[in-house]
C-alpha cells in the first residue's frame, strides 16, 4: 500500500514538473492574416461587444461563457491534507480542470482565492463571476462552505456548485440506490448512520431527505457522538454551525446518544470522517446484509477487509484501488455539461437526483454485484448520459433557458465531450 | 472605409458565434488509465500540494503558473467604445488572450471584474492573483487605472502591467525613436505635444522622462487646453487626478496656454484623445519634417491624408489599415514572455525601454521609411526578440529570479512561442 502511494507521488511530481500545468490555453480560431486579426480583435471585435451590451444573454453565443466555469477554492480543506492554502491547492484544481475537460468537455478555470472571511470571499466571487457560465466551489472547509454557498446563490445569477457537498452527496446517493437494490431493502425507510458531520454528510442528509428518505431514521455522528437533542454543546452548535444544528433537529428521532449504539440494526453506514474512526465491533451490531461506505481519504474509517470480517455485506471506499469507489468524478463533469447545455439557472436537488439515478442505472445495466455498485468514470457515454439526464430534468422543471429532451441533450453532450480528450 | 469596417464587424460576429470563444482549455497530459489519473489527480497530486506548501516558489515548476497571467478589466473603457461594463468586455479580452497565445505563448485568462471602486477592485485582484504568474490590466478608465496600478504594485507580489498605459507608451516610444532617426532630430531635446491626458499620454510622458527626454519641452493638452500652472481648474486636477497634476507641474516650462499655440515649432505631436480633435491649421504651425501620431481609435485625431496635406512628414495612426500602426500588440506578448521567462519581480521602466528599443531596431534593420517606422506584429522572431531583450534587462538589473543572457532567453522564448499557434 505505502509503496503504491509512493509511486503515485513520484509520478505526480514528475508529470506536474514535466508539463508545468496539466491544462493550457489554446486558440480555437485560425489567424492567417491581418484581416483575420481585425475580426478576432480590434476593430471588428467592437461589434461583438456592442451586441453583448444590447443583449447580455448573447454573451453565451459570442464568447467562451457557454462552456466556461470557474473552479474556486480558498484551499482550507485540500483533499485529505487540510488547510494548505490557495497556492498549494492549485495542482489539485488543475487536476479537477483536467477531468472537467476530459470527461465533460468543460473549460474549468482554476481560480484559488486568498480569503477566509465568508463575506469577503462572497464579494470576490461575485465580482469575478460576471463572465462565468457557472461556479464550482472546491475544497473549502465546513461550515464556511455552507455559508458561502448560501450567500453566493443569493448574490450571483449563474449556477453555483460545491463539489464536496453536492457532488459527494450525489455519487453517494447513486451508490446507496444500488446497494439497497442488491440487498433488497427499501432505502427510504432504512436505518442509516452518517459518520462525520462535515460538508459531505450534511449535504447527503439533505439530499436523502429530498430523495424521500425518512430522515428521522438517520443518525449523524460527529467527533463527540450522535447529534441529538441532549447534546451538552447544543447551544454552541446552534451558533457556530446552523446547518449542522438543522440536521440535529430533524435526525435521530429515537434520541440515541452513543455512537456504538447508533450502529444497532443499522442497514447502512456512510463515513465521511477520519481514517480508522469506525470499530469492527460496531459493524457487528448492524443489521443483516449491512452496507458500509467508509469514504475517508486516503485512509478509510475501516479497511474493507476488516469491515467484511465484521460482517459487512457491501463495502465502498473513496479509493480508486478498491472496489466500489465513491468518486465525485462520476458526477461533476457530466452534471456541469448538462447545466451548461441547458443553460440552467441554478442547480437544484432534482438535478442532483437525476444525475444519481442515471449513474445508478448505468451500473445496474452492467449487472450489480457486491463489488460492483457504481460504474467506472471511464465508461463510454457515462458522462453524456449524466449530462442529458440533468439537462432534461432542468428543462422539464422550467429551470433552464434551453429546452429539449434527453436525446437532444445527449447528442449535444456526446459531441462536445468527444473533443475533450484532444490535446 | 465604412464598408471595410462593416466587413470586419460581420466577420467578427460570425467567427465569435461559430467558435463560441476564441480560446479554450486543453489538456497537456495524456490520461490513458486509472493509474495515470491517480498521478494527475488524487491521491498522487497530494504530493505536489505538499511540495508547494514547503516551497511556494515550486508552484512555478509544478503548475501552469510559470506561463499563466490573468487579464483583468472592469470594462470601463473598452476599445473606443467607452464604459461597456465587464461582461461586454469579454470578447475583447478573449482577443487579447488569443494574441498572447499566438505571439507570446502565454496563457492569459480573461477575468473581467464587476467593480468601479479602486479599493474594492484592488482587494479582488489581490485575492485572486495568488496563483497567477502576473496581472495584465486592460481597458480601465483613467484616473481609476493609475490608482489601481499603484495600489496593486504595493499589494501583490507578482508583476502588474497596464497595457493602456505601459504597452501603449512602449510602442509609441519605439515609433518615436525611429521617426526621430528618420528626420535626423534628437528626441531627447525635441519639442513634443501630447494631445490627450488619459492613461496613454500620461504614461508616455513618464516613460519619455525615464528615456532621457527633457520633459519641460513637452506640452500635454486635455479637452480644456494645455496643462499649465495658470489653469483655472488646477485645484480640481490636484484633487481628482494627482497623476495628471504631476505632469502639469513638470511639463510646459514656457507656460503655453492655448492648444493651437502649443503646436508652434513642435517636432512631434502624439494624440491619444478623440477623433477629429486636431485641426490641419495646427499641423501647419509645426516645425519642418513634423511627426504626427494621431492614434485615436477608430477615428484618428486627424486623417493621415489631411495631416500630410497640412505638412506632416511622418504620420502614424492606431489603425491596422494605415501605415505606421501604433499597436500595443508589438509589445505585450513578447514583454510578458520575457517577464515570465526571467520570473521578473516587477515590470520597471527599463524593461519597457528595452522592449521599445528592440522593436525600433527590428524595423530599422528592415530599412526605415516615412511609411515604415515600426515592424508588423507577424514578423518572425519579433516577439522572441522583445522577450529576450526584456528578460535580459530584468536579469542584468537584478530584478529577476531566473538569470541569463539574451541568447538563453531568446532560445527559450522562441521555443515556447512556436507552440502558441498550435490549436
Amino acid at each position: 500500500m505505502a509503496r503504491k502511494e509512493k509511486n503515485y507521488d513520484k509520478k505526480a511530481l514528475y508529470l506536474s514538473s514535466k508539463y508545468g500545468g496539466k491544462i493550457t490555453i489554446k486558440p480555437t480560431v485560425k489567424v492567417r492574416s491581418m484581416a483575420d486579426l481585425s475580426a478576432v480583435y480590434t476593430p471588428g471585435i467592437a461589434a461583438v461587444s456592442e451586441r453583448i451590451v444590447a443583449d447580455p444573454e448573447s454573451s453565451y453565443e459570442f464568447t467562451w461563457r457557454w462552456n466556461t466555469i470557474f473552479i474556486i477554492t480558498n484551499g482550507t480543506r485540500v483533499l485529505g491534507l487540510g488547510n494548505e492554502g490557495p497556492l498549494a491547492s492549485l495542482p489539485v484544481m488543475e487536476g479537477k480542470s483536467l477531468l472537467y475537460k476530459l470527461y465533460g468537455g468543460v473549460n474549468a478555470i482554476p481560480i484559488p482565492i486568498k480569503s477566509t472571511d465568508p463575506r469577503e470571499f462572497t464579494d470576490v466571487v461575485d465580482a469575478i463571476s460576471i463572465t462565468a457560465g457557472g461556479i464550482h466551489l472546491e475544497d473549502i472547509a465546513s461550515p464556511f462552505c455552507f455559508d458561502v454557498l448560501e450567500r453566493l446563490r443569493e448574490r450571483i445569477s449563474v449556477p453555483v456548485w460545491h463539489d464536496d457537498q453536492q457532488g459527494t452527496a450525489g455519487v453517494t446517493l447513486a451508490g446507496l440506490i444500488n446497494a439497497f437494490k442488491l440487498v433488497e431493502k427499501d432505502l427510504k425507510t432504512a436505518k442509516i448512520v452518517l459518520v462525520g458531520a462535515g460538508a459531505a454528510n450534511i449535504a447527503l442528509f439533505n439530499l436523502l431527505e429530498k430523495y424521500g428518505v425518512n430522515v428521522g431514521n438517520i443518525i449523524v455522528g460527529d467527533s463527540k457522538g450522535p447529534l441529538n437533542k441532549n447534546r451538552l454543546d447544543i447551544e454552541e452548535i446552534k451558533i457556530s454551525n446552523r446547518w449542522k444544528y438543522n440536521v440535529l433537529e430533524r435526525s435521530n428521532h429515537t434520541g440515541v446518544m452513543e455512537i456504538d449504539e447508533s450502529f444497532d440494526d443499522a442497514d447502512a453506514i456512510v463515513g465521511f470522517s477520519r481514517g480508522g474512526s469506525i470499530m469492527p465491533s460496531w459493524i457487528k451490531r448492524m443489521a443483516k446484509k449491512s452496507i458500509v461506505f467508509a469514504n475517508a481519504n486516503p485512509t478509510p474509517e475501516i479497511w474493507p477487509a476488516a469491515a467484511k470480517k465484521a460482517g459487512a455485506y457491501i463495502v465502498s471506499t473513496g479509493r480508486s484501488d478498491y472496489p466500489n469507489q465513491i468518486n465525485n468524478s462520476l458526477v461533476f463533469p457530466g452534471l456541469f455539461r448538462g447545466v451548461l447545455d441547458s443553460r440552467a439557472k441554478k442547480i437544484d436537488y432534482g438535478m442532483i437526483i437525476a444525475a444519481a439515478e442515471a449513474i445508478a442505472k448505468i451500473a445496474e445495466r452492467k449487472g450489480l454485484k457486491r463489488e460492483f455498485i457504481l460504474p467506472k468514470m471511464g465508461y463510454q457515454n457515462l458522462h453524456a448520459v449524466v449530462a442529458a439526464s440533468v439537462a432534461e430534468y432542468a428543462s422539464k422543471s422550467g429551470n433552464s433557458a434551453i429546452r429539449g429532451n434527453f436525446e437532444f441533450f445527449y447528442k449535444n453532450a456526446k459531441n462536445i465531450i468527444s473533443k475533450g480528450f484532444r490535446r
